[in-house]
């Protein structure tokens, strides 16, 4: 089966927005083994449009509509793909309550404008938006298919994934399962590397790989006629891979993020942390911060700037600074003693490096970070080398520091 | 002049990678007022991309082909580009030298692939590539043209604006000039209230906005015969948006972040300044520190998660806590006071709030975050009401924080 990807919009073309609904669109199609040969944006304009919903309908199965489904003229998405294939416009009242449902939820008056939303083509497929007003549409004429979905990834993503993936999984007569498993500590090329027999010796399940910085994402999908032989097909890949990156595959559930897992892990255990940072300025703190529930585990946290307030703040000696410099393994270590001794913690970990783009030397060059994790006592350090934008090695370093307190913790514990 | 954007390659059909450059060359198109109708998406496949760009050049003047001319066999954008034309390919002993150049200066054997790099369309403008291996192309044939251009944003960016640019420029055959005014603490659709009469009321110059957290970035930009002429339809413009925001509008330099303002702004008055956040929990630091050299003047922060932490570190009352809750117009006050007492600094920023999803109550809902900002013993304190995501609210407070800062110094110094 062959989809296509449609983009509806004058803020596409314009630049005014990034098209992720068409990376999204195109990922669920590899998940559903669906090929995609061509995506298109274009604007608001009836002719242009049509000509372009033609073109894709010649070459391709199913054909996405993303967006132009909202209550202004200039929205003319659904009125365009129903004349296309000769569909009436009918007022659909189950939509209609939904509409006004929604807006008694959000507290608003509909305008008289919203009520077009209600109208869908004559045998249509309806899917409810729980995020929006604007339906999502499936029509179907002979061999062809046209999903309208809504623009604004909030209500777009939910639609798919409640209505229009079983729809297709459905379509291509088959299961479709897949697993993720987050890596971190490892770079691409690497995580490419080791699994290079796989990614290439098979095609059922395929796999297939994510990078964002300081992790990897692999993505194992299997086909079969039935869930339970697609997830028998699934279950020896997802083993090897298992064995091949261990301990460094930090979750298999892809809504957890690794500071989640590092979260659950310090809760898990009980533990209390702090963090004391230098370079990365508190981005650190500011990660673990977005695990809603943190506050169990976590109570303060430092920004030692300067070397001054190394000292100040979390007892840093002096001569350690003067003989090793701020960033060094043994001002790495006293960062993290001195944060854990004054906080009360069980464990802290310190960042200090060189962000750049200034401040490097050939001994210490811009990207050298000194990363410190003491638990209970016991200080484990790594010295990093980061490359990029003083942003890219900052978040580098975030992304390692979590690393490294997780593997202490797993290490501590035996885990 | 109409535009198409065309993107080549395979990890954009998968979805592994979000299409930024369309993005980019749209909104640049947009500047040099050029309309761009239609953009896709397509494989490193020679057929479907030769009908691809045969469809664009048949109904627009310019085509942009993005991606494909790296050194693997995969790559066939400029074979098919060039074959398409008639114009056969030949080494060019410029861009020879500057590969062997490129894989000196990064210490890589160059293979034999890359000096494929080497070939170039006959007749081709060879536009260099300061970043990467493979040089741009721009090919014109006819009335038509087409821009190769390699996929990487980082080689693609600086070579439009060093190159292209400048080209598509002299093709409009007029002057384009662009001002662009960044706005804080006014909401999207208030600035484009505020601005309607110009955004609807002209077509030279042309007003457009774009969002972000926190703040909007309003673009003027004029078309005419020389760059003098552009400049001064631009002015009344730009004088009349500086008139209706005013102080809100912190730089009129694309480059010039919110970070980067305040951080001038304490620079040139010589202030030092510490952090103490709750629920942004490092987030302001973090992003302060995203400017070089904030060490002049930003020396240590702290995050107080805990009402302990509050207390302990930056010596908020207890009773202050126990009559009115950490997320209050009193605790912030204290945070902001004690901070820069501990720190010994001219002025300390606090934040406190509720970033959700759980621990609103009616009184105190999701979103309500409390900013002070203490300036050599001044306090100010705002009240906000956030919405949306943890993470959303969280980087709203941050923003917002620093348009206070902002705020303080500009009054207190009377700037």
């Amino acid at each position: 089966m062959v989809a296509e990807i449609i983009s509806v919009g004058t803020e596409l073309l314009l630049g005014n927005t990034v098209n992720t609904n068409a990376a999204y669109l195109a990922e669920q199609c590899a998940r559903l083994g669906i090929c995609v040969y061509y995506q298109s944006v274009v604007g608001d304009n009836e002719e242009r449009l049509a000509a372009t919903i033609r073109l894709a309908l010649g070459r391709s199965d199913v054909v996405f509509l993303g967006g132009g489904l909202g209550p202004t003229e200039d929205d003319l998405t659904k009125e365009t793909a129903a004349k296309l294939f000769g569909h009436a416009l009918v007022e659909d009242e189950h939509t209609r309550k939904r509409i006004a449902a929604y807006f008694e939820r959000i507290g608003r008056e509909a305008t008289e404008n919203n009520w077009k939303q209600a109208l869908v083509p004559e045998q249509a497929i309806i899917l409810d938006n729980e995020n929006g007003s604007a339906p999502g549409l499936i029509m179907e004429e002979g061999e062809k298919t046209l999903i309208l979905l809504p623009g604004p990834p909030m209500e777009m993503i939910p639609m798919f994934q409640g209505g229009v993936f079983p729809y297709l999984s459905d379509k291509v007569g088959e299961a479709i399962v897949s697993k993720v498993l987050k890596i971190c500590q490892v770079g691409e090329s690497r995580v490419e590397q080791e699994l290079k027999d796989l990614i290439h010796g098979c095609e059922n399940p395929t796999i297939a790989t994510y990078a964002k910085t300081g992790e990897v994402t692999v993505r194992v999908t299997a086909r079969a006629k039935t869930e339970s032989e697609a997830k028998k097909l699934i279950k020896p890949y997802v083993r090897q891979i298992k064995f091949r990156f261990g301990r460094n595959i930090y979750t298999t559930d892809e809504q957890v993020e690794l500071e989640d897992a590092v979260a659950a892990l310090l809760k898990q255990q009980n533990l209390t942390f702090t963090t004391v940072e230098s370079c990365t300025g508190g981005l650190l703190a500011g990660r673990l911060v977005n695990v809603p529930g943190i506050s169990g585990v976590f109570k303060q946290g430092y920004v030692t700037y300067s070397n001054k307030a190394k000292r100040r703040l979390v007892g840093v000696k002096k001569d350690t600074l003067t003989a090793n410099g701020a960033v060094s393994e043994k001002t790495a270590r006293e960062m993290a003693k001195g944060a854990a001794l004054r906080a009360g913690c069980d464990m802290a970990v310190a960042v200090t490096g060189i962000a750049g783009p200034d401040g490097g030397t050939p001994e210490k060059p811009v990207g050298l970070v000194y990363i410190a994790c003491s638990l209970r006592g016991k200080v484990t350090v790594r010295k990093c080398q980061f490359f990029g934008s003083r942003r890219k090695i900052r978040e580098s370093a975030v992304s390692a520091a979590l690393a490294l307190m997780r593997d202490c913790i797993l290490e501590n514990f035996e885990l």
